[in-house]
């Protein structure tokens, strides 16, 4: 019996020690089944009439492609909150030296306008720092923010904040949000901005420019005014079904705060781990990041809609995973999906608009194109 | 020696009798690389800048997803005439009683503005017919025309002609075009039309009904005004490297046969095969496939431009394969591409417009909104 006891505690050990590319790769070009048991609401949301546009915020589904979102949507029994936008445009993601990008280049493409080389952040080919949306943004007297659920250092929020080469440089890439010029940033990644090997505190380095540093939901949720560094986790955010709607909160928060600038704002939201779960081919996880990232899309049309000077961009950086959607059934909310690589795939990826200015995004053109469009309508 | 050549006489002959899915199975899952090995070169194509709508060209890509169009443009060097496109919207593509749709349903939602069952071709879920694009815009006294690269029985020429509630039913099906409302058509399989078991010629009906009915590419061309109903071929058209341009110039000799109206026209191209060659798994033919019907969108984007009031719209009517695209050279024009299915797969596809009323085409809609809205443009 105890030998018994011991075996399973091995395998079990042996599971859970298991490299999530070998788990992936067992996934790998297999049918995985997914059944929504309890399919959200989705309201139809109407867009604004006016044409002033005060503010932008720019939502990034990290790996986001056409595939997944149709997958969620069948789940979802036919309804996403996203089916509200009013344009939609098609964005090349090919970086400057690859023709499959990752969330550096991709991402660095979205925030700067500019093509840049494989896991760089924030920086052109040549390593030299690009500025960023926040960065236009800010020097117009604007408010800016970003709000992901990964940790902060990993590509899309370093993207729009730091300046690095290698996206690999994690402990170096965080140093630079403490001269980012964003006034809200909520993310993971605590572990690297406190008992560092240099023995800075990021913390107290921000809180000395003027941030309040909260570390939990509930400290955050009490801030009414003022600049905000919210670094809850050690790491990434919990999973979907553990934290809730903390994304769609923490985004809304973000724009309580800086909605407060008569000049406007602008602000970067990403559903950060489809990707992680499109590299790993797990169908389940993929599909409750999707609909978390869908309903944070709802909340923020909404608001958007009774704000009505501000326009909402939805794209993605890049497609991971090859998903395919093999089989299904609408009325059940099921489906039968296989992932081709572990990696990401070369595809465009599609660009949705809500709000004044929507009508500029149809079309077909390079992901550099996103940040020159945003940049041209706000006037930066 | 006698025995080795008979043992080679039988394995080439096992080779050629293989089934195709048999084929396609041993292809799935598997990198399959394609180098295109001369890029053609790509013109930039401005769209008319009048809003007056005469003409609607529908360019159906059987199959054809954003992964095929981004995979072929990846292999033209960068490049494809389809990015000429204005606007791009996205159209879900499930049919009444399936999530993953046929050329049958999701051809007759193009053509009709219905959702039917899987495998119906141009009739309702009851079997009722339904009248197409083609017969709206022949009731205006437009001229109507469909041109095709496959055997005419084929569920989407048959989806604007034809009503069927099984798409299978081949012999059936053809007798419908001698009393469809188009005045041009061009397509494969005359062994269905003559030497049939009823005993019916429809070539001589359709003569009888005042069609000329060209039986070659040269005797077509020599046509200069009437109805044509044109069959050059027993079942499909060659493979694209054998046919060259015949796409582009049936569909442009259709065009200057029903440009005469001085009503305008409704005209339906089809890149037939990027469907079969999916279902086949096989990379090569797809790419040639994919690549002949863009630059057959550059031949009507061209003449569109300088027509100055053609709408035209290119879309699918489903994906067909699961094409990942997930390894390749821009500068090379090589792709490495996996299928996940021998099958289509569930997915929107986008909807690309050039010229009067494309902005029309953006957004996220159903696809029978696609006739719809050019019911609406028309005034059908």
């Amino acid at each position: 019996m105890k030998k018994i006891l011991r075996n399973c505690v091995f395998v079990v050990l042996a599971i859970a020690l298991l490299p999530v590319s070998v788990l992936a790769q067992s996934r790998r070009d297999k049918e995985q089944t997914y059944v929504l048991e309890n399919p959200y609401a989705v309201t139809k949301i109407t867009p604004p009439q006016g044409k002033k546009i005060k503010n932008v915020i720019l939502m990034i589904g990290d790996g986001m492609s056409l595939m997944h979102v149709y997958s969620a949507w069948t789940a979802n029994r036919g309804k996403l909150f996203l089916d509200n936008c009013q344009t939609v445009g098609l964005s090349k993601t090919y970086c400057a030296n690859k023709l499959i990008t990752d969330s550096g280049a991709g991402g660095t493409a979205l925030a700067t306008g500019h093509k840049t080389n494989y896991h760089a952040v924030g920086v052109d080919t040549e390593g030299r720092p690009l500025k960023s949306l926040v960065d236009f943004a800010a020097a117009k007297g604007k408010s800016t923010g970003i709000a992901v659920t990964c940790r902060l250092w990993d590509a899309t929020p370093a993207d729009f904040c730091c300046h690095n080469s290698d996206r690999d440089a994690e402990a170096e890439i965080v140093t630079d949000y403490v001269n980012c010029n964003a006034d809200y940033v909520f993310g993971g990644g605590a572990k690297l901005f406190e008992n560092r090997e240099d023995g800075r505190d990021l913390f107290k380095e921000l809180r000395d420019k003027g941030f309040q540093t909260p570390r939990s939901w509930d400290d955050l949720a009490t801030i009414k005014s003022g600049k905000v560094f919210a670094v809850p986790y050690p790491e990434d955010t919990p999973l979907p079904a553990e934290r809730g709607d903390l994304l769609a909160r923490a985004s809304l928060k973000g724009i309580e705060l800086l909605n407060q600038n008569k000049n406007g704002f602008f602000m970067m939201i990403e559903g950060s781990q489809l990707d992680d779960y499109g590299h790993f081919n797990d169908l389940d996880l993929l599909m409750q990041e999707t609909h978390d990232f869908d309903r944070t899309i709802g909340a923020i049309y909404k608001w958007a809609a009774e704000d009505g000077e501000t326009l909402v961009v939805v794209t993605a950086d890049h497609e991971t995973g090859g998903l395919t959607l093999v089989d299904g059934d609408l009325q059940e909310g099921k489906i039968v999906c296989k992932f081709s690589t572990g990696g990401h795939s070369g595809v465009m990826v599609p660009v949705y608009a809500f709000g004044p200015g929507a009508e500029e995004f149809t079309g077909i053109y390079e992901n550099t194109a996103v940040c020159d469009k945003i940049k041209k309508l706000l006037g930066l």
